[in-house]
């Protein structure tokens, strides 16, 4: 089948060197894609915009890092196509925003980016075989650990410099509730959840990576808006402070939880989309108290917490539903 | 077969409602039986009393977490054979003694124990799964990961309270040896070893126990008390700290792990009694310097090491078991 | 066939006991050629007099350890091709140098010599059969476990008395670089970086370490050589403290990935020597990394990094590549 445009992109096999390169573009933009789960080149441009709309330099970030990931995986073997999903990019993507967003501007942050993204894709790799064995997919799990590689080998590595955004490492202790929730707390709330998927709190990103998943699947976006109001409602009721709250620290992770759970993985399995989206609903419950908890984990060496919340809370409910199916 | 008294507890089906509630009833009572390896609604009653006897409030936590457990794995479709031997229940027997020992007493805490006891019993089925493979239990380790995940959550979460139970945050450093253990060290350690697998320090709870364990079997009592004696014997040579000998502390852990080899696994795969409970107090080490090495690596997070040690240990020499037989 | 010299040591099945115990004794040795990678005896007999040339107990401390180790290895029923192959005890080896060089000496320290080593036989088993589904081996990570246990332990147990070598527990921060890197750094780093995988530094232990490599198989020095290098000026460009790299603590790790990926796991899958060697290169990027990453992470709870760095970069590269060569 020759090339051409289809409702999630560009589709078929190129016949000259101009079209193959316009592929390897569009798996680059569908990386960008499936950081919210959309093998949809259209999302991917969607996101980089909503990116680029707070920081281009961090919208350049996602692409260079989504760009080598995918060539590192096609070079490690990863199947064609895989790599035409855009899974072979998408940590690679989140990768570069995290290291050029944490880390000091300069040549060595932009070669850590390159390293970055390439670990990412190797660790895809590795990951991939373990989790096989019980059908889970790596999630953003990759992502996570090349980029606390990072912001841990800072502490030895002297030239790598943290642009002083991490958190400092400290001892926890219990918390008191801090601030109050009002209807602005929830509208900013709503609105920032979005745009932290890519580090950012601006809800002119926020509305445009909605616009992006909703071009794709209006249903999608309806469940992320309902994950993330379940998100934000148990982390009310159970204290957490209201500034974070505002900012959408507590309702990213419930995003993506409920979009894997709900969108992706339950429906791929033929559960049917009411209880697959109240089982991912309850996984908010779950979600929240793991964030609260990883975050006092990791206060010690001072590593934020990023999308691991949704990556365990995910692994556990799939791992914990096939049970009810059989 | 009709529903009949059994020497274990009741057995049989269901020929009326009236029927079904006693056997479900008799599911989570050999749910709290299954805390010391009892598949015994008997033994269960007894611990039951054995906790009443020391603190009522506890003794209803852990009925109320073993029943919502049951009931949740039911939902999530756990086999009936596994539910009616307890397995399904008693890890959310345990996360409701913790959860209304460790917090302040209050409704939030009443509903931590119910979220607490379906995310052990969730846990419970995705470890199984990922166990399978080599053929472990999941033993404890959902109780001790699911009351984690509130312990840490509560230093971001406010509205969860901690009662000041729960170790501060520290670095650790290197110990002294600190008081004299004397024959009355040893006695009331032996005595409240029991109690301790409930968050009790109270003999007239541990002869309760005991006597829970012996009316089921004879042998696993002595096997457990063979345990608590070697674990307190090692953790004595190594210089551990006389105060939590004598509350039991060093002998809990080691308890369970006699029980788990000697009494439950290695006999259930062929293994004679006496090699058998020759490799459990081997174990007994290892599970000495495990606790030790746990309680210093959760020091900085302010974690108790719970059955930790017993989990790990039993997994541990599980796996390296099997090649002595092939 | 019958007991005889061979180029690797000795070969074939004992005739009488005295050929019986010279036959233990070979498998002894090639356990302690396995610390790197050689199955032979002499290679084995050249690093016992590498450690010695330094430390004479630390060299008695080693083979007992491995003797230990092979000892309880076969009584769990370890292979006999596997244990004449000294993969039972290379892990005592190292224990017993851990645990004499971090602790005081004294008769509870050989105690625990005796302890760890037979610690690490059973761990090395249990490892193996987890490890086993996705073919890979258990390096050296039943050392690591198990000295971090004692090291760990001895914060809760009196008697365990840390020699003041162990980090004290600290929370991270961010480095700065430190010292100037200078040709006596890269020469004086290269001839220690051997001796480090025993705990030494000391040139001439170092060269014994080379000799005893390269008599096996001069390629595998070769190799060897090349991965410290790498490791080392990946550690310059990123900005690690002189004083560590000429001590050769930036090299060690480094030595050991590139031996286990480009000298024995890679060819062993019918890789080519050049793009093995490749990656094992590319390994101490990701080395280089992962050391000063864990060392942060295990800053506060005060344990050395030892050659964790290696076990999890070799695991992560050979789950990652079976992707290529299909």
């Amino acid at each position: 089948m020759r090339c051409h445009f289809s409702p999630t992109g560009l589709q078929g096999d190129a016949s000259n060197p101009a079209q193959a390169l316009a592929l390897w573009l569009d798996s680059v933009l569908r990386g960008i894609g499936q950081v919210l789960f959309q093998n949809n080149s259209y999302s991917g441009l969607l996101f980089v915009l909503g990116v680029a709309w707070h920081s281009p330099v961090l919208a350049a970030a996602a692409v260079l890092g989504c760009a080598v990931a995918t060539v590192f995986a096609q070079w490690l073997g990863l199947q064609r196509s895989v790599l035409r999903q855009g899974l072979g990019g998408f940590n690679g993507a989140l990768v570069g925003v995290a290291l050029v967003y944490f880390f000091e501007p300069g040549l060595l942050t932009w070669v850590c980016v390159l390293l970055g993204a390439a670990i990412a894709a190797m660790l895809g790799l590795a990951l991939r075989r373990v989790l096989d064995g019980w059908g889970l997919a790596v999630l953003t799990a990759p992502f996570v650990l090349a980029t606390w590689l990072f912001f841990l080998a800072s502490a030895g590595l002297g030239r790598l410099q943290p642009s002083g955004l991490l958190p400092a490492a400290t001892l926890p202790s219990a918390a008191a509730v801090e601030g109050v929730v009002s209807a602005s707390t929830w509208a900013q709330g709503l609105g920032h959840s979005w745009g932290q998927v890519f580090f950012q709190m601006d809800i002119g990103s926020g509305l445009l990576l909605v616009l992006g998943v909703a071009i794709a699947s209006p249903s999608a976006a309806l469940i992320a808006i309902l994950g993330v109001v379940a998100g934000m409602a148990t982390a009310w009721v159970l204290g957490a402070p209201e500034p974070a709250m505002r900012a959408g620290l507590w309702g990213f992770n419930s995003l993506l939880t409920a979009l894997a759970l709900g969108h992706v993985f339950l429906p791929a399995q033929g559960v049917k989309q009411l209880p697959a989206t109240l089982y991912a609903l309850w996984g908010a419950v779950v979600y929240t108290l793991l964030t609260a908890a990883l975050q006092a984990a990791l206060a010690p060496i001072g590593l934020p917490v990023m999308t691991f919340p949704f990556v365990l809370t995910t692994w556990g409910l799939l791992l914990a539903w096939p049970a009810a199916i059989h």
